[in-house]
């Protein structure tokens, strides 16, 4: 066991190291990118660069404009449109935000007080659309009805998944493969946009934006699959992120689904008053916890992300090799060490 | 007085007429559009039809995307773009209406309970966020940068003009000039853009884009300012809506802004406890409608309207003299007799 656990560290070390090769690859470019967000969330009405930059300014991992970036690095794109794009991508990713913590009604966020906690929902919400609009002003700049088409898209589909998430919200019938839609939808849609329009600007071919496409999105399955199997762990605590918030709200992610499969008809009236009926105790998060270490289905979770995982990186073989593809693999790694 | 009585009743009847005209007009158009609303706001997320058609079928006007049609004819187009181009404004206008429920907590829209009472808050935020990524998508498939250029510009300024009156809300030192920045970014956007793109889709040229433009814009704000002045009027109690709403959310339009400044210290100091420190009895409301009929500010807030009624008149001038002009022409009027 102690080799288990120190290769994991081992792994979860090299994991880190992904995403700081990843940000030193494309630092000017995200400089470039930084400067972009800050210059367009400006505007006369003082509340709106306020509200969007403490999210913007609170030290996001950027994963999604890195992806814009990295994307555009590995196919050798020497232009300007990149940075752009990638803000446009953060702009969207941080509509969205701003809009599911007025849902969620959470209080963190990235170890800071949410905007909603700080300002109240109402200017959340219209901050988030101003957020959109000007996204979707910065795509019209930049000319591309192809981007625009792909991000638009993307936009919608992640608006019907949320909508779907609440939809099922409680709902311990739910299966497998309608979680999947959900997170393929919230999640997974914009990485996989993210992706996909670096090989539109770059002009790379049918082929290529396909596979940045798939890249993106079994990235963003994986990524979202070790951020419900997190919300479970330990390691989030440390992550400045409250555990349980999902358990709490009544979503029902992979872990407790399979742990309420796996488990017997007791589990399963717990499950359902905690969940279905939303009748919590106190104590009732760490028999949770207990019966997601009994039935081990963080272990479960994290494997399904693996498997996505390598998927992406497959997706990839197509690419030259160089320091982008490379960088792009490994934080295939980075998103699903994090459960570590 | 009585014959004032009467040529105040006929004109609100000739009013009433010119909406009915309008929509005779353009009948034919108006029901592809209805088409298409319904078409596109459709979804495998059962939730979504349901509480974007519970807001979509409750008998509004469709004045912006009537706009749009009427535009349209009076420049001879003979094309099929309007059509989708119609169906955009009127998403836009309904994902305003589903996260303004929600800013303004109301319960009550077009004489039926509103989405966020029926179903709560979280679902009115992501379908609203999901019909105006469907706006964009619909957008893009039309195909004109410049029609997306347009309209992403007014989701943007709506979005700031509802975050400025959010920041200002309460606020009785706000002056004339913000409180007319506010209604011009919150309505007027996307009045001015709904008549604007029907001359771009006409290649109508940058004089007559310029002259729909000033229409739109003067007519929404003619239109708002009457809004502001049917809130404390008894006809809006006959329209299914509540009297007030704005006083009671501390709401400074134009009818309370005026009463306060022309009133006595006694009064602004009722006027401040009433909307800046938010202590309202149940009598306050009686007291303000008592104030508002003192100074007149019903009077002086319909005769602000009528000037930029006039003014939306003025801008159809450069028109070919056709009937959809003469409706475009009524139809102000329309908007201003509302009142009465």
């Amino acid at each position: 066991m102690t080799s288990n656990v120190v290769s994991i560290t081992e792994n979860s070390k090299k994991a880190q190291n992904a995403i700081e090769t990843l940000q030193a690859l494309v630092a000017d470019d995200m400089a470039a990118v930084n400067q972009t967000i800050l210059d367009r969330m400006q505007s006369q009405v003082a509340l709106i660069p306020q509200l969007a930059g403490h999210l913007i300014a609170s030290g996001g991992k950027r994963l999604r404009p890195l992806l814009t970036l990295a994307s555009a690095r590995m196919l050798g794109y020497e232009g300007k449109r990149h940075v752009d794009i990638a803000a446009i991508v953060e702009f969207i990713h941080t509509a969205t935000l701003l809009h599911d913590d007025v849902v969620d009604e959470s209080d963190m966020r990235r170890g800071k007080e949410t905007a909603n906690n700080v300002w109240g929902n109402k200017p959340s919400v219209l901050v988030g659309d101003f957020l959109f609009s000007r996204s979707f002003e910065l795509m019209v700049e930049d000319g591309s009805l192809k981007v625009l088409k792909i991000l638009s898209s993307a936009s919608s589909i992640i608006a019907e998944g949320e909508v779907l998430q609440l939809a099922v919200i409680g709902d311990l019938s739910v299966d497998e493969d309608t979680y999947l839609q959900v997170i393929e939808a919230k999640t997974a849609a914009l990485f996989s946009a993210a992706c996909e329009v670096a090989g539109v600007i770059a002009e790379a071919g049918h082929e290529k934006e396909a596979a940045l496409r798939a890249y993106g999105a079994n990235l963003g399955i994986a990524f979202q699959l070790i951020d419900d199997a997190l919300d479970y762990s330990a390691k989030q605590a440390t992550m400045g992120k409250a555990v349980g918030d999902d358990f709490r709200e009544g979503k029902i992610t992979l872990p407790v689904l399979l742990a309420s499969r796996r488990g017997s008809d007791e589990e399963m009236t717990f499950w359902k008053r905690c969940m279905e009926e939303h009748d919590q105790k106190e104590e009732d998060l760490t028999q949770a916890l207990a019966l997601i270490t009994k039935h081990q289905t963080i272990e479960a979770t994290v494997n399904r992300a693996r498997h996505y995982g390598d998927k992406a990186k497959d997706a990839l073989a197509i690419f030259p090799a160089n320091e982008a593809r490379k960088a792009l693999e490994d934080i295939v790694d980075f998103c699903i060490e994090r459960a570590y």
